[in-house]
This record gives structure tokens, C-alpha cells and sequence, in this order.
């Protein structure tokens, strides 16, 4: 199956006490990854479809399974693929692994909108074919 | 059905540009009330329990639904209910409205922990009798 | 001396593995208390003030002393004084207290903006007044 | 002057309803251009030095000027140079440019301290000679 795949970074500003990730900065994580699919994968600048295009991605559902800690001086390889993809809907999937142990595993479910009118629209084609080709398979 | 009730503020800095809450501070928010629960329906400040107690919560899932957006200047009324009260697991949701209008509904499940020996550890009984005060009735 | 006094958290997502306050967060208390100063003090809900009249308050200077570290459970008592009131510029000085120890004393200088044309602006008189009441004096 | 430097990127996640980067996200960008100067520009990676020497440089004092904003889709340039090498004091400059434009120009002072014992400690004769390289010539 095909992925997008990228590395991050656990900094010292986002781990708490105990040397590990505090979860809300996972979520940061995964926006930050998001916005280099569009760069790196899709082909736009994220900065460029929002205010440019004036197309957003709300998040409306979000479902994450924490199976290990991220820890102070980790470096995850994060990988992306499509679970579901709809006529506006785009379900994105982040696998987090640290030297091949699954740490995070998180389904985010997001709705193509116009943001001048703030209502739902079908994806455009040519980012369309940028999810199909990281789309999983059944 | 009893809950813990708090009151929580969107304020500048956690916002983007369209003027709504950034996804991941909105469990900036459930981590802030989450220490709310513990201080004041429970009765531990919630630094007392990680250094003095050595007990920890880690998470281990999350499900959040985003049906409606939080934007600056909001104050949503946050109430806390226990969906789940395992052994060592804890499961809080956390349901906020603005004006009568759920925004965010969150379900996220703990594993009560000894931090000593980072093992799965079974819900202090004082503490039990706390969250069993909001179960939810099925 | 007259000044506006508030209490802060420093909450566990917050600290770093040593325990103390991750310094980037301290401008993030900062902030948050000068919102309670309009809110509390002047007597105008931030986010009124920039939505609604469309005045904000860009910072053009900042210059802290880190005395002392803020702890995880540490509930500081910030103490706000006027230490510059010119025609459009503010400077306002928080000190952080944990147990009569100074911890962080911090000058702000912003500028009052008119937002619609993003152009310095007379700090209007209802506002001014509310700052000349915590002045530092010579 | 030789310097080190490198390039951030204002995410959306770091900009306020105005499209400006939220100012306390800009101690963020200083904090992780800091660790890639230990990283990339002396040769230790930051979380080795914290956690494996047991080095750390509390920060003493900061002074930033806000000269122009940063905003949503900016790729600021930082430069950083040392403008204090003491015994055991380190001040780091950082000057952030878009397009030849100064927006951020902030002086930073850092204490060298044994993480075990909490004192203050002269700076190990290997990273000086870094620091020395990229010293500001008075």
C-alpha cells in the first residue's frame, strides 16, 4: 500500500514530567503532518488553499489509539494514508512508529468547505487523485 | 444524571485565523478540565496525585466528535460524565456547549497507573466512589 | 502602589521533564493575564475590544528576568502595574510570586492599533483612565 | 559575521484571528532554533546533552523587539549569532527576516548548569569553541 511518510520531532517543549509526549501535542503533531501532505504529497501550500483557494478541512470526527509512549528525543516516522474518501469527506489515517513499534494510531475524519460560504463541496479533482493514490485498500 | 459542570474560556492565543479554536487546543481543554475534576469533584489536586501519590492516567483512546466550532470569546459550559469504570480504566466524556449547542463530544479512556513502576493499577476505592458519584447510567 | 492582582496555574502540560515551566509558556501567562486585566481591571471583554471595536495591541517590546522557576502545582500571584502610558503606547510590567519570591518580572510595551487600518491610535480616554489607576510612580 | 542559520515556518496552528503569529508562539520558534543550533551547529543533539550530560541552560533573560509581523505561510529566516560567552553565561542572538524585512530580533541569556546538582558550571571547552565561532565581533 501506498503512503505518504514523513519524520518529526519530540522536543524538549512538548514532553512533560515524566519525558513523555503530553497528548495534546500529539494532535499538533498529526496538523503538522497534514500540512506537509498538502506541501510535500498533494502538490499546495497549505497557507496557499486556505487563503488562496479559500478551501478548509474542519475536523469532524477523530478516533486515536495510544499504544506507546513518544518520548523527549524520539523521532517518529509518521505514515499517511486515505480510509475514507467520499465526495467532500477525507479520512486521513497516521501511523506514529518509533524503531517499528506502533505508538500512535489515529483516524481523522475532515469535510472539504468553502470558507467564503462555510458550507461543504466536493473535493476537487486534482487533489481527488492525490488521496486516491495513499487510498487503503480494502 | 449527576455530572461534574465547569466553565472554560476560547480565548486569543487558541484560535486561527478564521477565529475558531485550532483542533488540538480542544483537548488542551479536556486535559485542563480533566485537573478541574480532580481538584474539585474529587478532592486532590491533581499535582498532589502525580508527584505525592505517584498516580498517573495515561490515555490510551480517544473518540471526539466536533459537531459545531468553538470561536474567540466563547465560554462553553464543559460537563464531565464516566462512560467507563474498569478496574484501573477510567473513561471520562466530556460534552461542551455554547448556548444549548453541543460543540464538542469527547470520549477518552485512562489507565489508572503507578508511576513508580509504570504498571496498570486498580483504581483507589476514595477515588472509585468519585467517578462512580457521575457514572453514566446505561 | 496601586495594581491588578490575579492567580495563574502552572498546569502539567506546562512543564518540561525537569518540572519547571517550559519558558515559551510564561509569554502564554502573560497573556492570558493581560486579557484579565481588560476583562477585570479596564472593564471590557477582550475579545469585545478587538472583534467589536476593533482596537488591539500589538507588542513592539518585550524584556524578562527569569529569577526563579515555576513549578508544576505552583499558583503564582500576578501583579500588573502601568510602567509606560504615552499617547498610543502601553507598558505594562507583571511580577510572578510563589511565596513572596519573585520569580518572573516582565515589561511589555504594545502599541494601540486600529485594527481596520492596522495604524497606531490614541489609547481612548475611558481606557487610559483605567491604566493611569496602576501606574507605577516615579 | 559567521552565523548559524535556518529557516522556520509559521504554521496555521501559530496565527491569530488577525493572520499574525501569536506572540508567545515566537519564544516556541526561539526555543526549537535553539536545539538545532546544539544539533546542527555544535554537534550534540539537545535531548543527549539534557539527558545524557545532564546540561542545561535555564534562561536568566530575554529581550525581543517586534519589529514587523510574521505571518500564516511566512518561511522567516534566523539567523543566530552569540553575543555573550562568559564562564558560564551564553546569550544568543536571534534575528528573524522575511524578504530582507527584520520582524524579530531577540537577545537571549542562558546560565550553563549541572542538571544534577542545579548550580551553575563553566561551559565544557568543546561547545565554547562554538559559540566562539559565531561570536558577535564587537
Amino acid at each position: 500500500m501506498k503512503a505518504f511518510t514523513t519524520v518529526i520531532q519530540v522536543r524538549f517543549g512538548h514532553v512533560d514530567p515524566a519525558g513523555i509526549a503530553y497528548f495534546p501535542r500529539i494532535y499538533d503533531y498529526i496538523h503538522e503532518v497534514y500540512e506537509e501532505v498538502w506541501e510535500q504529497h498533494v502538490g499546495v501550500r497549505y497557507d496557499k488553499l486556505l487563503m488562496g483557494e479559500r478551501i478548509g478541512f474542519p475536523l469532524v470526527h477523530s478516533e486515536v489509539d495510544f499504544k506507546a509512549p513518544l518520548r523527549f528525543g524520539d523521532r517518529p516516522v509518521v505514515r499517511v494514508t486515505c480510509f475514507k474518501l467520499g465526495t467532500s469527506s477525507l479520512g486521513l489515517r497516521y501511523v506514529f512508529k518509533v524503531d517499528e513499534v506502533v505508538c500512535v494510531d489515529a483516524h481523522m475524519t475532515t469535510v472539504c468547505t468553502n470558507l467564503k460560504e462555510m458550507k461543504s463541496f466536493p473535493l476537487p479533482k486534482q487533489y481527488r487523485e492525490r488521496f486516491e493514490a495513499i487510498l487503503e485498500t480494502p
